[in-house]
């Protein structure tokens, strides 16, 4: 059915005229260098107070705003810290976290940005940051840096690289975070309950692989060493899909999932037994995140608790790392499993 | 109890030297401006393609990455699309818009960013994002856009200002979503279901009251109109946050609840049936979003469906007002009643 618009206006086509540095120096009656000098804070220029003031003055009148890249060129850094991330990969858990994070990072004075540019290549995504020039990375899924990319943040002035991930990286600095743990913890779980085939969910949402892949091989690595098997199985966040899932699980021959996180697992967990299959009876089911709603499921969500460093910690280190090189090791992050009553 | 820190390295205090267009210049024997020229497409010089090939050359044998900031200098714009958001602000339902949104400006050459910085005087907002110099702002909660700092923006040369608001705002071009239909469309459904007494959540969360606020607003014009009463009802997203407000739920004398959201309608729904207070018997509750999971739970959620314009279309009207000043109306964000079993 056709919608109409409504309440919506268009901005007049007779936009302001834009204001440059230039119309300062008009109305200041200064140079255009001075105004760069008095605005842009320059070390070695001497300008009296009265021509400060008078530069001040004019750019309020005409509400000019310095230009941060004009800063940043002539200061050869930013107060950007660029964290590339999706929006919607970072789940209930990690969104809270990363708010936080934000709050410690404006009380440093950094301005904390999303970059939302999509890469296979970790050279381009490195490039495309470099673009900015921030003062900083920090990579939530730090698997995808290479030294190489490194590098080239470095050579286009990046002074602090903080990333969770696995593995060390040569000129980053590395928080642990491997998701194989998770999975592995997850396992581990459901063979000492005495679950012998066990699925492991891969969502099919964008940009969830680079983290479910290492979930699922921790799994398999642990199911390897106790006789048991593991079954990937692909689940998008829709109920149709669940229910599709739910429909030819008793075919799958599982008596247990791993089910990526809380959220998939509660997606799950509704529809299995919307089709009759009891759990933890017939599956058991591990999430991961350990979410508010969780526990509060029927029956209550196993889950795996992640504790995080500390956002002061993390903006703490990156600071430091910004001014100095080099910080103290971060915590790594750990993987706890919350037993309650689906396994 | 302490953790020993695992998998931490700090990155190399001999960081590499960072390359400057100075450099290229130098390798490839030609002029800075040269350079310049090159890399940033400077229309108006002619560059021979023997030239133009030497300094692409040097430029990838030394890493070079142009400046962002330099070009958009130069051109006097950025392919910035800015979203002042803070992540958790954003709930399920808008994280995926929001994916898809970024993926359609992708489309359209833009790199959008979303800028964590927060601010209680709009003004200040608009210089800070201002500062970046954006291609465009694009805002969800627009109505705290004003006038003047779209005049602000606009005059730092920033295109494109495209805000989600309820009412128009000079020099913005406004899609209609007025959050007060939203509270008004489950105070109407309650009063038809025969309630009279109706609480509405203001969550404690940050950044959400901006929100929350048009949503009470609306359901108290509707009650005012049937002679029903609304409550203010304060709920933190914690469970013991719901724990505490179900306990002290029957001294409130309220037969319904709008509880925001459909996150905070699951867990005041939880938090209320362990307390033994009946859904919908006692309480009736409307959430809002229509979530995957809202559907399956026990009784399964009433809740309110909001109809986004679709993001291909938006990202159009922004690549349109940065390119031609101008753009049609945007459809605007219906509110849909949808109505399960909590109601």
């Amino acid at each position: 059915m056709p919608r109409e618009p409504k309440a919506s206006v268009t901005s007049s086509p007779a936009s302001p005229v834009s204001i440059t540095s230039a119309d300062v120096a008009r109305l200041a009656g200064v140079s255009r260098a001075t105004v760069s000098f008095v605005l842009n804070d320059t070390p070695g220029h001497r300008v009296s107070a009265a021509t400060r003031t008078r530069v001040l003055d004019a750019a309020r009148q005409l509400g000019y705003v310095p230009h941060a890249a004009a800063r940043s060129l002539r200061a050869g850094r930013s107060n950007l810290v660029l964290m590339p991330a999706s929006v919607s990969a970072i789940g209930r858990l990690v969104s809270d976290w990363v708010d936080d994070l934000h709050s410690e990072l404006d009380r440093h004075g950094y301005t904390a940005v999303l970059h939302a540019g999509r890469f296979t290549d970790p050279l381009d995504a490195a490039r495309a940051w470099a673009e900015l020039r921030p003062a900083a990375v920090i990579a939530l899924d730090g698997d995808r840096f290479t030294a190489q990319a490194a590098e080239l943040l470095s050579r286009a002035g990046v002074r602090g690289l903080l990333a969770f991930a696995a593995r060390p990286v040569a000129g980053v600095h590395t928080i642990g975070f491997d998701h194989a743990d998770i999975g592995a913890t997850a396992a581990e779980h459901l063979i000492a309950r005495g679950r012998k085939r066990i699925g492991v969910v891969l969502p099919q949402e964008r940009g969830l692989g680079t983290l479910a892949r290492p979930r699922l091989a921790g799994a398999e690595s642990v199911a390897a060493r106790h006789m048991a098997t593991v079954t990937p199985v692909e689940l998008a966040y829709t109920r149709e899909s669940a229910t599709a899932l739910a429909r030819r699980w008793p075919g799958l021959g599982l008596d247990a999932v791993f089910a990526y996180n809380d959220e998939y697992a509660t997606l799950l967990l509704h529809a299995l037994q919307a089709e009759g299959i009891a759990v933890p009876d017939e599956v058991a089911i591990v999430g991961s995140d350990d979410l508010v709603l969780s526990a509060l499921q029927q029956p209550a969500l196993t889950t795996i608790r992640l504790d995080l460093p500390s956002p002061a910690r993390v903006a703490d280190a990156l600071h430091e790392l910004i001014e100095t090189g080099t910080t103290p090791p971060v915590p790594a992050v750990e993987a706890l499993l919350v037993h309650r009553d689906t396994s």
